[in-house]
């Protein structure tokens, strides 16, 4: 493909990416956004991460190897300063690369920008977990040869990537120079100005501490500056091709290369796998970091690269067995949402008592940093599907109590305050209003253990880790809040989910998750007494906390019928939406704090959130009233929202809205509706995607012991499918029209409720029961300019545009 | 006096001041406390600003010479941007230092820290305006001299600043070498750490341009760096001695020398004057600035020392003989309102279209930033004194509205926001909360210009400068607040004086004094139609602004009886008082702000500030409940408190409450009761000083057209008396505890309100009226540890100190 047909391609095409059911792909390559497709093909297991940077390292759009954990600490500046605040942040650096192989063809680097590029194409199969690339390339000296790599990061073994790499001559004797190389240090280009959610980019983290090399091996040892982390990156090869090859190794304090050297005939091939392996830490020593970095490698390369290549694809077999949820009628939604499934599971797999970041380990976004997106989206999906990665996520935010305690500590409050933004558990929040102020973090965190273990029956983490996670909490919020003259327990001055409300009093989002938080506390505490007592809690402290729940204020706005999202807030001017031109999104980027936070207008949904998460706590009559009024004030600038307003708009009735929003949740990272995927996957909008399926169209709510389901399709879907693990035992559900089928695939017997019904489920005996479809409405509106994309057009458009994987592609 | 005396000095008094009515002076010299005298002895016109720095340059505690409006520019770090955030702080900069004269003794640096240092006095007569200096001093060779210096800031000549200098050799033949000099870019000693209220100190801030020395003078000229600000400064020299007398000129960058070679004999005398004049433009060039400052030097030459002397005097007699405000009974507080009067003269006597700084020019505290003190604390007592000086600084309000326009456009108001703190009229405040979002700074500087007008009569003003100030910031109050519902007019989100609140709705200061902008817009508009209309008022304008005044929403707690300071302020929890230890006061230096804002917890006065502002709207029943229900929620961590809770504390009758608050802040530097006079004077509260006597014990409100008196003393003072300029009339009022005395001491008849009747005062003819002491009360409550030191005990302890000037200082 020249120049002119790539420009005339993405002229033609809006998005880059094929729709196919399992599997992303790109037909060619826009060099103007490389960065956006970097992170839609990054591979990672939550514990490496690696951009989609091309083979050869150049030209990239942002280049990035992550390791969950591997930080530099960078002051925090305060114009003017303040006691508690910060004074130091934690930012995700671009670690030792280790993916480069760089092509010399007759001594001319393969340089896409240069000579021509016949064919490219990349493409990433959610059942193999490999990124696959090939491509056809002539030399501006006029040599053409094909190039095909495969990647992966391993699911199985958690320290190992991989690349194959063939090269092949197609039209003469060509000299072939394959240099595979680990590279400390990248130069990386800046970030985009002016916008605080791209990461600060941090030059040169990496101290050289030990490099070695020989026989197809080689080894980089370096230390990070202030935070203190060893990381060590090595690299094995194992090399195919013509029997004339030359092998070189070398290395320095930054580089470390094996070259080949060969002679390829038109169709002969050099093949070259390498093994890449990481480890890192903050307190073992460098040969023991080193060694067990050497360890990795020798395993890999037991295993082999086919080896590597079927654990992966059994992996995900198994994976997508519990996990898959199934759309018939809309194959752009069901690449979506499987993509999105994918990227969680890349996100969580692996992460291993380490936080699971916003952006996953895709990109250097919000300094690689955890919010509670986490607990509040990504958990609540991985729960039913791979409950061990909660497990692990929760054992994380339990391994920093005592800086939560600190922190507690030194704002004056009891039991444990999480950070709202870190990476290893310190706040890193440099604005507090909307950092530690949202303070619902930590009923985020309680309510994620709490789902997790009546998921599961897991008492011993609930024993061992939940209880104090719990109870930490809720004497957090114990202190935090405080009784009325009327004998109110009110929350003050505080931040809830929309952050375009500040320090607000009475949050009903974040009195009614306290008030979960304290009753789960309570009764935790009571199964577990002997543990409870271990951590100071008497029964003075837990009907403290009984009290305070049953005592918790929820202000309601009596003349209009709906809840304020905080006291006062239905007072406040309404946003004048008319006069701001849609180039003024996001908000935040064009008006000042003081505005946004005075004025009824809401970033992302908060007391619609809360109708989701605590459902019982609202009628039917007030649901319905109260997504009205805030669908009128909701525009969506942060995309941790449609997949809210999805589930809520599908439970009032209003099916094509929920529809509309559940797409533009999948779709955020694919059609880039945010335009900062570049900087790393929106992890939290993937899983809200899921949500907005399975608690919007299926209608589940966990928030007691049995599941309650309420399906109900939009027309644009015909028929909705997907599993649940749920203490040991696996239920299917699947949605039609006209009727929902629940299926038990592993276990004996399950009770949940379909539509306020028990019903029971045996082993062998699928239940079918009526879908009922709510009577159709009057579609809410939206402030002007921010309705979501009409998703009816598009299914019927993208039913046309299906594509059918690599068969397709060769055609291109 | 060795140095153990001084250790046995410095332990025995607390107070390092003599108390005298009518001057302050330091006996001795305290190594340690060096920058507080240098604050207290500031000299300074309102355009230069010389800290007492001693004439030999060290030691210093913090050198400063200041000129109104110069500074220097610096970045305003946020670790999380936002929009409308400043880029950037202005930061006042100690200039060329044009004070020093050194003085070496056979080649000994007469240098206090070395040698026996027999006596040492300074003293500041406020009839005099001079800064007087007397030493006695054996070198360590054992050589004895004796140094007389003489320092003033012309309030005449307003370039000018002037030493006399004399040295006298006492028990032998001494070579002495006198060094005058101009010293630019002095280094400066770090601040504290970690207290915000300290300036940043910005290193060599002056790039040398040009410097020229001859005969007796020399000159040298500068620019700043970023704010391009060019500074020339001068000096030139009259020498008189024994007549083997020898006189060099150096200069070079940044450093210019005169120096002047003797031998005294015992009893011979060596006496120089020293003229320094400064001059500055951020648009003139070299030469204009330049030739300003040579001529300033040749004016002040002209004039000679006495006769600055002599304009000095007679520019103090014609100040006081209108702006005393008379004492008996308690001679400390005599001698503090005197200072306070002395110090905020310094402030604005010749500010002159430039701001007056909350430090005036005697520190780098707050960055040498303008608040809202300047218009809501200074201007009320300098209008009906020096009303002039009122005219001026609020002609600088008017010359930065183009600035507050654009910054309403950015926040997206209408009309006019005024920076929180600033220098030239940017906004400098690097956090929001407690900046930008305080806009009664508006309505503050409104307010000033209407009592103004009021007091003067000066239409030409109200037509040139008032009238737009006032619709500006009407217009602002328009746009920022809107109707509710029920067709209240609302203010939300933002901060009014109480700075442990923030981002509040319907802050009843903001509220009230919006309602008077409002209306005093309307009203100026209509006594101005025709400027009006050049403003682009028209009557529907006019109508929108007394309706919005009409319908502006004053919160009140039924349940309670008291206005919350702002919507749910009374539903707050209650600070914990009785566990904040002493040591944890200021709060804001051990508390988070987020603790601050969300609990029942006042750092100065904010709904009682509104109670005095605008007494109108307030029962004396409402009064009295509101004050008692704050007193026990303020703790007084700002110096802007005491005087405000000393005026409503004698108005509701609580005298002896009010007579404690006066003195506290009368004594508030003198006392070093903030622990940071180092940095600065404390204008507002020096000012509040007075405000608390006028206003407190002689009940003045000044909201209508005519001036009401409520006069009532307390037990510790015999009787008060003070004057008033209003409309270019003289109002003398003496109270004593039975009657009040109004006398007309210039003009032809005054109408007035005593006690809410109304007196008629003509020339020649004073009308004594009773008054009126209010029943004895309770005494109010406030936070334990926070009740202001009792003062009867004080009062008499201080007749017993009363010295009486030079001579006592003499016998020391």
């Amino acid at each position: 493909m020249t120049g002119q047909e790539r420009q005339e391609r993405k002229e033609g095409h809006e998005q880059p990416f094929a729709v196919d059911p399992w599997q992303v792909a790109e037909h060619g390559l826009d060099l103007t956004s490389l960065a956006r497709a970097e992170s839609v093909f990054a591979l990672s297991n939550g514990h490496i991460g690696l951009r989609a940077n091309l083979d050869e390292g150049e030209p990239h759009g942002l280049p990035g190897t992550y390791l969950n954990g591997v930080f530099e600490l960078r002051p925090l500046p305060y114009g003017e300063g303040g006691y508690g605040y910060p004074e130091s942040s934690q930012s995700v650096i671009n670690v030792t690369n280790g993916k480069i192989v760089r092509l010399l063809v007759d001594d001319e680097p393969f340089d896409l920008r240069y000579g021509e590029l016949l064919s490219h194409r990349r493409w990433l199969d959610f059942r193999e977990g490999l990124l696959r690339r090939s491509a056809e390339w002539t030399s501006p000296a006029g040599r053409t040869i094909k190039v095909d790599s495969t990647r992966l990061v391993s699911l199985t073994q958690r320290a190992v990537a991989a690349v194959e790499y063939a090269v092949e001559a197609v039209d003469g004797p060509v000299r072939i120079v394959l240099q595979s190389e680990l590279v400390a240090n990248e130069q990386l280009p800046g970030g985009p100005e002016g916008d605080p959610r791209a990461a600060a980019v941090l030059e040169a983290p990496l101290l050289a501490e030990a490099h070695h090399s020989g026989g197809t091996k080689g080894v980089l040892v370096h230390r990070t500056r202030y935070s203190g982390i060893r990381v060590a990156a090595g690299m094995d090869h194992v090399i195919e091709g013509p029997e004339r090859l030359d092998t070189v190794a070398e290395s320095e304090a930054d580089h470390s290369r094996i070259t080949v050297t060969t002679v390829l005939h038109p169709g002969q091939r050099l093949r070259l796998v390498k093994f890449i392996a990481y480890g890192w830490s903050a307190t073992r020593s460098l040969p023991a970091v080193r060694d067990q970095v050497e360890a990795a490698l020798t395993a890999a390369r037991y295993t082999g690269w086919d080896g590597l290549v079927a654990e992966q694809a059994d992996f995900l077999k198994e994976f997508w067995d519990v996990s898959d949820v199934e759309i018939e009628g809309d194959v752009e939604l069901q690449q979506a949402v499987r993509f999105a499934i994918f990227h969680v599971l890349q996100a969580g797999a692996r992460s291993e008592e380490r936080a699971i970041p916003a952006k996953g380990l895709t990109g250097p976004g919000y300094d690689g940093h955890s919010f509670w997106d986490t607990e509040a989206f990504v958990l609540p999906v991985l729960t039913y599907c791979l409950p061990t990665a909660v497990n692990q996520a929760l054992r994380w935010r339990h391994t920093t109590l005592p800086l939560a305690r600190d922190r507690a500590a030194q704002l004056g409050l009891a039991g444990a305050v999480f950070p709202w933004r870190t990476i290893r558990g310190e706040e890193c929040s440099g604005y507090w209003p909307a950092g530690t102020a949202a303070f619902h973090i930590g009923a985020d965190i309680a309510a994620a253990a709490a789902r997790y273990v009546r998921a599961t029956g897991d008492a011993e983490f609930e024993r061992e880790y939940g209880l104090e996670l719990l109870v930490e909490t809720a004497r957090m919020w114990r202190s935090l809040g405080h009784h009325d003259a009327a004998g109110r327990f009110r929350i003050e001055g505080v931040t809830g989910p929309d952050e375009y409300s500040a320090i607000a009093d009475n949050n009903v989002y974040t009195n009614l998750m306290a008030q979960t938080n304290l009753r789960a506390a309570a009764e935790a505490a009571a199964r577990h007494p002997r543990e409870a007592a271990r951590l100071g809690v008497d029964t003075e402290e837990t009907a403290a906390w009984r009290d305070a729940a049953a005592a918790m204020f929820i202000p309601y706005d009596e003349n209009l019928g709906v809840h304020p999202q905080a006291d006062g807030f239905t007072d406040h001017q309404v946003w004048d939406f008319e006069n701001t031109p849609p180039e003024n999104f996001p908000l935040l980027l064009h008006y000042p704090y003081f505005d946004l936070y005075r004025k009824q207008v809401v970033k992302q949904a908060d007391l619609v959130l809360a109708m989701q998460v605590r459902g019982d706590a609202f009628t039917d009559e007030q649901k319905a009233r109260n997504f009205a009024y805030y669908e009128r004030l909701t525009v969506r600038d942060s995309s941790l929202s449609a997949c809210t307003q999805a589930v809520i708009a599908a439970e009032v009735g209003q099916l094509d809205l929920a529809y509309d929003y559940t797409a533009e949740a999948a779709l955020m990272d694919l059609h880039d509706l945010g335009g900062n995927t570049r900087d790393g996957l929106h992890m939290a909008s993937l899983a809200g995607a899921c949500i907005a399926l399975v608690a919007g169209f299926g209608g589940l709510r966990d928030h007691g012991e049995v599941l309650w389901f309420r399906p109900r399709l939009p027309t644009g879907i015909m028929r909705l499918g997907f599993s649940m693990m749920v203490r040991g035992q696996l239920l299917a559900v699947r949605i039609d029209h006209d009727e929902t089928t629940y299926t038990l695939r592993r276990g004996e017997v399950i009770h949940l409720r379909h539509d306020g019904e028990t019903v029971q489920v045996k082993a062998g005996r699928p239940v079918s029961v009526p879908t009922t479809n709510p009577p159709a409405q009057e579609r809410c509106s939206q402030p002007p300019g921010r309705e979501p994309a009409r998703r009816q057009a598009q299914a019927g458009l993208s039913a046309g545009r299906i594509t059918s994987g690599p068969d397709h592609l060769a055609a291109e």
